[in-house]
């Protein structure tokens, strides 16, 4: 299974699917074929491995695979039907599969009489899977919140100055967690008051290798020179009406996580429905009181109602603290 | 220096006066007396000293004392004249007299053809003398600006409810702090709205020993039954509208360190002032929304009048995290 993970490994960061590799074992225990998904439209793992071998070689052997084989005839045919076919006697995965249309795999090998065992490895695989694992479950992307705001919770001054609150350490981590993400978004009102350019940059200002595709949220238009129409990427536009609605929608465009930089309308909106699941709140060691705040409205009129997480990470960075939070357990029970 | 640390440890640790230690050590290196300052009324640390001894004894002996010898005519008479009668040759202290009246003793001492040192162990003495030096140097208590907000900076839920944001590791925390000051403050906005006892207690709710010294900031007046009114201290009452003016009356009544408690209109008039020499901010995983801000107006109209603090430490209490921090030390030059 390790190897399995190694293979995975290999393909594509981004991209709808899911990594995955594949190892077949003979029954004497040598390796006879390894397989990985190189991204959607290609082969599976299950079945680039299969493809290496000549027809017959693979009857009675082992199947090992870092995600339960597909059930589902999508741009390739289902995964256990090609490992019934090539007499595969036995499969071993770490992950099952959390599709909608592709779960169901390990029944149908089970029907045919193959031996399927889940779960080896699990943990690592479910670390690895990561974002694609928690969309696939959750039917939308990985949301994470960020603001950088002073210790009153002030994101800007009362003229709407706000260069800098927060030091060059904490701005740079920014720009690092940024390019770990598919896709980041910003209000139309942040795109009228600070023209953001949504791309991540490294300290001298250069674009980093991977960047997310740029979203908007909201209804009003998007100046013709904004910086953002000059992003590597083609922006998405959604109207933020229905968040649910949207996100399933960036589902779809194959973005697995979502970094909301802002504003506050935004981030306040993407709080108050429960669809913060990671906050990263950027403090710095200043007090600006007054009107610009991180947050607004949340909806919250009793303390009972407070949105409640818990504290997976306090970091300092140059002059400020990084505080990293994720809904606490028992929420949404 | 190190035993007239230890003998200035003897003395009492609130009141108006510094704690100093004495030590007379005779030309052949016999330490022949010791004393210390017990309390305003009391013998100075020299006095106490000298009077262990026959006239005479200390003729060309060295005094070793923590803090410069007083220059001052008050209800004692000045060391420095005591010292020059007693014929001593020598004196060592660590840390110079802030006070108005009463430095200028090394001064006189050398005038007196004594030989002066001072500066030994200046560091320990200035750690130990603490809040009773940076009250003499900056003539008012040192003041810390403590709340417990979510991570949005609200200090309640739109209808007021706030027990509790913070858990019981924090609140035990503030506790702990409470009873290291010499008074507690809040405004009469808080006195209405809380009724808080301004006490320090410690796990069960019993009374820590030491109980700072309760004040109320403001001109509305405090209900008969208010529970401050059953605190061990009769409360301070002042209006709050000049805060110079009212420090400098805490100092007069030998207050050296000031927790300001709440609410949000006298935290943020302590630090609109730059009054605030230390900021506790406890902060919850939480987040709120809605009016109930931890601060409020600070009149900071552009970024670069922010009051800005750098962090002096961070700290994980239970599940929440404390952030203290001090002003930076370029402010105010």
């Amino acid at each position: 299974m390790r190897r399995a993970l190694e293979l995975a490994e290999r393909g594509p960061a981004r991209g709808i699917n899911p990594r995955v590799g594949c190892v077949i074992v003979a029954p004497d225990g040598a390796v006879i074929a390894e397989g990985w998904h190189r991204g959607a439209g290609t082969a599976h793992a299950e079945v680039d491995a299969l493809s290496r071998l000549e027809p017959g070689a693979a009857r009675g052997a082992t199947a090992i695979v870092t995600l339960e084989p597909c059930n589902h005839i999508g741009r390739t045919g289902p995964c256990a039907i090609a490992l019934i076919d090539a007499g595969i006697a036995r499969v071993v995965y770490a992950v099952a599969d959390p599709g909608d249309h592709s779960a169901g795999g390990a029944e149908r090998l089970r029907e045919a009489g193959i031996v399927v065992e889940g779960g080896m490895l699990a943990d690592e695989v479910e670390a690895f899977l990561g974002d694609w694992l928690f969309a696939a479950r959750h039917r939308r992307p990985h949301v994470t919140v960020k603001w950088a705001s002073s210790l009153d919770g002030r994101i800007a001054a009362a003229d709407g100055s706000s260069q800098w609150i927060t030091g060059h350490a904490a701005r740079s981590d920014v720009h690092r967690r940024r390019t770990a993400a598919d896709a980041i978004a910003v209000g139309t009102g942040t795109v009228l008051a600070d023209d953001p350019s949504l791309t991540a940059r490294d300290d001298t200002g250069a674009l980093l290798p991977e960047q997310p595709v740029p979203v908007v949220f909201g209804s009003r238009a998007i100046p013709p020179h904004a910086a953002l129409l000059r992003h590597p990427h083609e922006p998405v536009l959604l109207t933020g009406a229905d968040l649910v609605a949207d996100l399933a929608e960036l589902q779809r465009r194959g973005i697995r996580s979502l970094f909301i930089e802002g504003g506050p309308t935004l981030a306040s909106a993407f709080v108050a429905a429960g669809l913060a699941d990671e906050l990263l709140v950027y403090l710095a060691p200043v007090l600006l009181g007054g009107p610009m705040l991180a947050l607004g409205e949340l909806g919250v009129a009793s303390i009972d109602a407070a949105h409640r997480y818990q504290l997976a990470d306090v970091e300092r960075l140059g002059g400020d603290v990084l505080l990293v939070a994720h809904p606490r357990p028992t929420e949404g029970n």
